[in-house]
């Protein structure tokens, strides 16, 4: 038993607030138990510098926390004068995992930034920010299609994301603050709707894993992005729709 | 007639969800019509190197706007590696105007950070920032009197702030976004509870303007500011006792 | 009586020194009392980017101290790497003074920068800034005029600033380093030769103020930035003429 | 059959050079083919501030790459003022690998600096600087052995790092760079010499992996890891019976 | 015959106003021709961390351009965000030569800033500094000594610095700027009272130049250096006498 | 007799190994004693905006140590966010010096950067990369040539770099660091094969210098300097001769 009840193989509650922001073209609000991400979608018609005249698209993200999204307050690092790594590290996976889901060339040389603040944090931080900045980025570029501009829905599958870890020998989902400061093994992983595997980040910094670990970890992550994808659908409504039908379009080419 | 059917004496609607955050120790999330501000207030246990030795706390504040709390994203200050000169004249208003109502020998060798994070913006706000990081500050500080860390209670009035500003000849209270972006001249007031000035900053760069016409914007900025402090004490209810008694106190001195 | 045997509304020697520089298209240094501060005019035959295409001009200020103009050593902001709020506060407010009595269009796209640097500093260094810096504009846009490149004279009017302050219950006019750090209330004026406010910055962060004092203060500095602009009639002789005549214009329109 | 010949299971020559730098507690050049990073291990007798007074030690690393390691020169990060998020994310897994098998506390209140830096790059590099920079930190750590300074030996495993990745549903053994830049899938896996996962990241952006991929990848990274740590052992020679002492001490805690 | 009429082997004529600023310990305003140069000597009872504990004191220097010093307008260091290589560059030089003067240890831990700030450019800034610092750093050293605060007179000789350089075979002392863009070589050299080298920095990078080029350049240095160091003893005037004291005492140990 | 065993007049002994990188368009590692540099050449098709338009190329430097190329680690530039002065002053100097030997029309709207990355350093770490990098250029330069991409061969001389110094009244060539810690002068020299000076930067901070001590610390620098271009002639092969050529050709214009 968990301290706050749950079992092993159960998520804390997952809540999708859409169209947050009046100015955003997608946004939400997704609060995972008490981690709480504000996730915007801009669209811009322009595309970075290394990926101009290639008719294609791109797909990037933005990852902060304000600073008393945690216990202690953290420095902005707009006042340090620059980002540290583990921000880095994490923008530049949310932006990969949102990648793995949107035909770039459909897109046209738009490009799509999520933006991922941290109102409140227990946990789970960047697995909440995928999982919602794909729903923001599905608003966003669903308003594209919407005005016309897209030859075809560029998004082929849903996405979602849950951390997984160990603690005293036990596998368990979805992990809070306070169970994953006191995890052993560590891991990130990110799936489509299809089952795939986009990212698999685990970590034993603290305690070498085995095979065996690794294999349950995986499967109670599995089991929680679907938990995590079937909120993105219900929240989406008529815009899964036009996913399903991308990702079919997609499977026969 | 304005806009939106403000009458040219009237603010937006103004609400005040307090406790808005789990873990800092005073917080509130400020409406005002469509500008929302997250407020959060933390107190530590050392103040700067500037203050050591002297006894005496420090209230500072820090200003933020989330990359699409507008309708253009704007670029992130962390990304850029420096704040920009607008963020800093603002948080150190900020700071200036909590300062003038707080005794900070009261407050012994503490400091408490105001961090404003604009999650959206409509115009004000900076004034929303300061009339939001007012309640945020007295929850944090009630909080340091409960739990009888404090000799004396050490906020000595309310503190509330308004934009008000000219456009085509008239003065109006509040301006939101569109009206900001058309007035001539634009002035933020800060007053207290008692009715005097803590700040007052006219710019007339469009047009410079009469005495006539800055003393017709004084008198509506502190109409506003009343209404902006009334609902201070609402959402502070038996705090707002404690600061009355600690304006009375420091009135006999 | 004041420690420098001024009467409160008086304000200390000006002197204007023209051409201080033989590379600026304008330069003076001003001396206010023993504030000193070079100012140069710099005309450049482009905008920034977020002028660009209008077909109008721009104006823009930077200031900056010596390391010993204070009584204390003070760091480069140059070493530090980054500047202060400050002093982004301070450009901020010279280039949108200077702004408000150019017509940009009438300038053509070419931009004029205010370089102030305080050389030595005993109070209203930015206020100084201000008075000198329109000057040195006005002798850099009257060669252009001169040079025939402008279709109309831009400058429409006048502009002087001073600070004013309160200690011990009175206002003061032009407080120097040592009356600036005793006052309880300080403002920054800057009117136009016509009387009317550019800017009104006034800070209570000691103690706040009365609409009563105020007016006292808005009154001294009305006064004194009188006698700051019949300083630069002086310097600016014929130049004055051509200002008053675009003045003159610019009211028929 | 690949490129240059290898099967899919085999990796390409690893050759480590132990002490290369004669200033460096510990130090080899690793090459796995044209691959090639002088690792050094620098000693420190203090730790940095957030581990002081825990009577525990520190290891961390850096990593940078000389700007012609590259085909196409790359921009120093000295010159453009800030490290890259590719750079602080290798570099934190480097460190974090790196400590999993060294037991802190026996290292007493010292600190163990990796310095990774690829001179000529060719795939790898990240995993190449953890299996070289091993071997550094082991000869380095050795020496504290040596003079007497520990308590105990505390290395308790072997440590080796490869890539996999899948090309044309093929899974391979240690990618080159032209291999990497094909690769649909990328996986860097850290293991122990006792068979255990460190580190398991793997990416699938250009097209998300099926569950079977993953296992394949994994058989094949535990296999070219193990080779790489046969090479430590044989360099180590005399070390390698410590590591092995320690291992064994610290199994029947 | 050279632009402005002088020999060869002639300075321009130089000028230094002792004690130009008020705040500071020492300080000169020196123009050599159309180059001036404002030099502040701070003291502080304090020594940089790489001096400290060694009972001797430090003299560092620092250098700026205001932005018009030059002709066209030079964007400011602070606005940069960091120095560029030639500013450091000189800064370095300057300290460097000061400092062989000065016996560190008779200074005790104190530490002497020469802030060395170019209103004005017209070729030999460096040079020109160079004098200047020095006749600042003598007054402020002589008030330590007039206040009893050292045990001995710390500065054991005169320093002074010119350039020279080769135009058309021809070598010239003291280069203003028009002169100095058109050299081939050019050579800033720095030397005692007594006439030895602290500085010989010499360019080709137009074109190399022969050792009876280098001998010519170091005759006219020699010469112009002289003539400096006469316009420094002239300012110094009671102070010269203390330091050829001190060269004397220093010259018998 | 030095501690090594060298004479006064003597250099360590020189290893330049040509094609040291399988990357870069010209490469070397260059070896004096202890001190071990690869200078990397990189042809770009591409010059500084400066340049543009000139049909003239640019040669430029950079110039780096790694963390433990000293005794004692140094921390990286990167990591600092910022280039120290010292190393400015370094790759100015060398690209400065290399420049002087290159016809910079004859290479076309064409850049060489030249990078030295100090791997391992005894003293000389500037002057050794002068003498690497005029190597890895003239390789690098020699392969436009050999692909017809000149119309001429731009190299006109050979040039080659020694560190010189006094210790104990005692001229000594190509001082390690040892003795370089213990100079009291300290001169770096960079020649061309024709024995023609192009930087000389002699320092007495220590200790000012005589003009007897410079004459004779010139000679000592010539002879070292020979005996380095020996070395480049005979690692440069056929190069060599066309440099010859270009040489002779240049001296007949």
């Amino acid at each position: 038993m968990r301290s706050d009840g749950r079992r092993a193989d159960e998520t804390r509650p997952v809540k999708i607030t859409a169209n947050y922001n009046k100015h955003a073209e997608g946004s939400v609000l997704i609060e995972v138990g008490d981690t709480k991400v504000i996730c915007t979608a801009t669209i811009e018609e322009r595309v970075p510098p290394f990926m101009k005249g290639q008719g294609k698209g791109w797909v990037t993200a933005e990852y902060s926390m304000l600073p008393r999204a945690t216990s202690v307050r953290n420095q902005r690092e707009s006042a340090r004068g620059k980002l540290g790594g583990r921000t880095m590290e994490i923008q530049r996976l949310i932006g990969r995992a949102l990648r793995s889901v949107v035909q770039l060339d459909a897109l046209g040389e738009r490009s799509v930034t999520l933006d991922c603040d941290v109102i409140q944090a227990d946990g789970g931080t960047r697995t909440t920010s995928i999982t919602g900045a794909f729903v923001a980025m599905a608003i966003a570029i669903d308003k594209l299609a919407t005005d016309k501009k897209l030859s075809r829905f560029p998004i082929i599958d849903f996405l979602g994301s849950v951390s997984v870890g160990v603690i005293q020998e036990q596998a368990l989902l979805d992990l809070n603050y306070d169970e994953d400061s006191k995890a052993k093994v560590d891991m990130n992983v990110v799936m489509t709707g299809s089952g795939k595997f986009v990212e698999v980040q685990g970590t034993g910094e603290e305690s070498p894993f085995s095979r065996k670990e690794l294999d349950e970890l995986l499967l109670l992550a599995e089991l929680g992005i679907q938990s995590m994808i079937s909120e993105q659908e219900k929240v989406l409504g008529v815009i899964s729709e036009r996913i399903r039908g991308a990702a079919h379009a997609a499977s026969r080419v």
